[in-house]
């Protein structure tokens, strides 16, 4: 017996082929497999080639497999519908069960096997989710970047946009995130320290163009910056961070109930660095001293909860079985040091 | 001698015919006359549109007007390029000058003559400028309601809907904006109370839904509702409007030197009502016992800066005459009461 666990995120897909008792024999990476990021053409064809590299790497083929968990943010904003993804699979020969997962829950289900316990995703987004009885009864923040996402890659890096926008302007204090963040726009340069017309400093001026020419959601693409100058003590970055710990635990405090394992992933909190334990610190405060997980994407629990989902029992042995597989596989896809590993459990723009 | 003064904003254009005294003989209106808010053809349809109705009213022509001052944010922007304005005007018999202004400046000039002083606008956008010897020589904020614009409209009604979603995900106090957003966005009725999947509230969802499929600068229409709350003392929007004053205070002092009268404008802080005169008050508070003037347009001062610039003497008695002319001129033109005539010194959503 096989199933697939499929992670089908924003920037990345995984696919994952395993046996009943959780043996992974099989591993495929592909590109963004989110019909709302990328739309279902694109999507379809990721999905599909992460889906066929694990069966190629596993030998088996697609009338195999019994059954397929895709977990996708917004995967019951279309009603459930699943034509799109099934119709294809059924024609290459795929005569099992396909199921659609909140990828929140794979991402539990990754680092947990506890009916009930609590996810906390800090990437481009951030949100928290209670579990109980293996689904998600209660959900925080993921409200976006205009309302919400407090404490995420979002809300750090338009906090270093706007520190540098503040300090130029003559409001904010002195930062070293203002020389980084215009240099990281492609501002640099002579003239950029004199003043334009009305008073305003030219690279203020040159600034504010580049940033509104650009989406909004990619001032998240500044987070880095603040974790580095937060490394060398910059107060203004270290104030930042400590706000969006903070906020983090605001968030996780509005889903807490029973006691439970804590799961935790996104490019933000997962990343190895003082600053990024700073982070982890707030949301492990907020939990007390209950179990605490790192993982670094939903492949392995889309993988559990295709075995669960076709009727087998799984428990810790089962997700050690799995993560250590999928550990396997990436090395040895991987020869050289994978530059980051734990960069994407992918979140859109928009909930 | 004549001269015509424009004030091309963003949501209308409004153009005033005077005389070398500063008697006005013709006024006009159209929509807006910014190419950066509705691109050239647009912008140069309302601006001809708002001077030919000018001249008509005067019954004189263009070759007989000796100056234009067009006024309108981002005139700069374009390094002062002004023949998609200047030439169609030529082609109808202008033989005078015509000169680009700052709308800022031309708001400034509504309210007062002295060559130092200061402008605070609070519209859909906020910022505040020192004027001396007649030039802006200091701007604060106007950055825009991604990176800035603080205590502004936008600002105000950004925090409306984040209250909204903070009370329906269970983060923020109860308030009366969250029902009152809710149904400005078009959501009611049956089902909004429920929970749907993942535990989190139907109308939360869908409020997330219709807030993120418009353009982000349209949560400004939001801030009437804070308006009106904060009247029956709402404790969240009493809050948001505190904020919201304190805010533009610092964006005031950031340009504040040398004493001298202050004028203010724009839809947010000129509207009659309790919460108005709270945000004016902080306003006032950051410039001490200096002259305060109200102003309704941009377009008295645009007339007078295109005196000014025909080589014109101009006093206090010009200034009251072309602000008096204009009103006459709109309560002719509007016979009953005009519904918003403190409504615009619109303001683009990017700087």
């Amino acid at each position: 017996m096989l199933v697939i666990g499929v992670d089908a995120g924003g920037t990345s897909t995984r696919a994952v082929l395993a046996t009943g008792e959780g043996r992974v024999v099989g591993f495929g990476r592909g590109g963004s497999g989110n019909p709302t990021s990328s739309g279902i053409p694109a999507a379809l064809a990721e999905v599909r080639g992460a889906v066929g590299m694990a069966l190629d790497a596993g030998g088996a083929s697609l009338s195999e497999v019994s059954g397929i968990v895709v977990a996708m943010a917004g995967h019951d904003a279309r009603g459930g519908a699943s034509d799109w993804i099934l119709e294809p699979l059924k024609e290459n020969g795929f005569a099992g069960a396909l199921w659609f997962e909140s990828d929140l829950l794979a991402m539990y289900a990754s680092g947990a096997v506890a009916p009930v316990g609590y996810g906390v995703v800090c990437g481009t987004g951030a949100s928290a989710v209670r579990v109980e009885g293996g689904r998600i009864v209660a959900t925080a923040d993921g409200l976006g970047w205009l309302l919400g996402d407090r404490g995420s890659g979002f809300w750090i890096g338009r906090a270093a946009a706007a520190a540098a926008v503040a300090e130029l302007d003559g409001l904010g204090p002195e930062t070293v995130l203002t020389a980084r963040v215009l240099q990281a726009a492609g501002i640099a340069g002579e003239g950029v320290q004199g003043r334009g017309s009305d008073g305003r400093p030219v690279g203020l001026e040159q600034l504010i163009r580049v940033l509104y020419a650009q989406r909004p959601v990619q001032l998240a693409a500044f987070a880095p910056l603040v974790f580095d100058a937060a490394d060398e003590h910059d107060p203004v970055a270290e104030r930042i961070l400590q706000e969006a710990g903070e906020q983090l635990a605001q968030t996780v405090e509005l889903v807490q109930a029973a006691p439970g394992p804590v799961v935790v992933g996104g490019s933000i909190v997962s990343r190895p660095g003082a600053p990024q334990r700073l982070l982890r610190a707030h949301v492990a405060a907020a939990f007390g001293d209950q179990p605490f997980v790192l993982v670094d994407s939903g492949a392995a629990g889309a993988t559990m909860l295709a075995l669960r989902r076709a009727g087998l029992r799984v428990d810790e042995r089962t997700l050690a079985r799995v993560r250590a597989g999928i550990g396997e596989a990436m090395r040895a896809r991987v020869p050289a040091a994978d530059p980051a590993p734990h960069a994407t459990i992918p979140r859109g723009d928009t909930p």
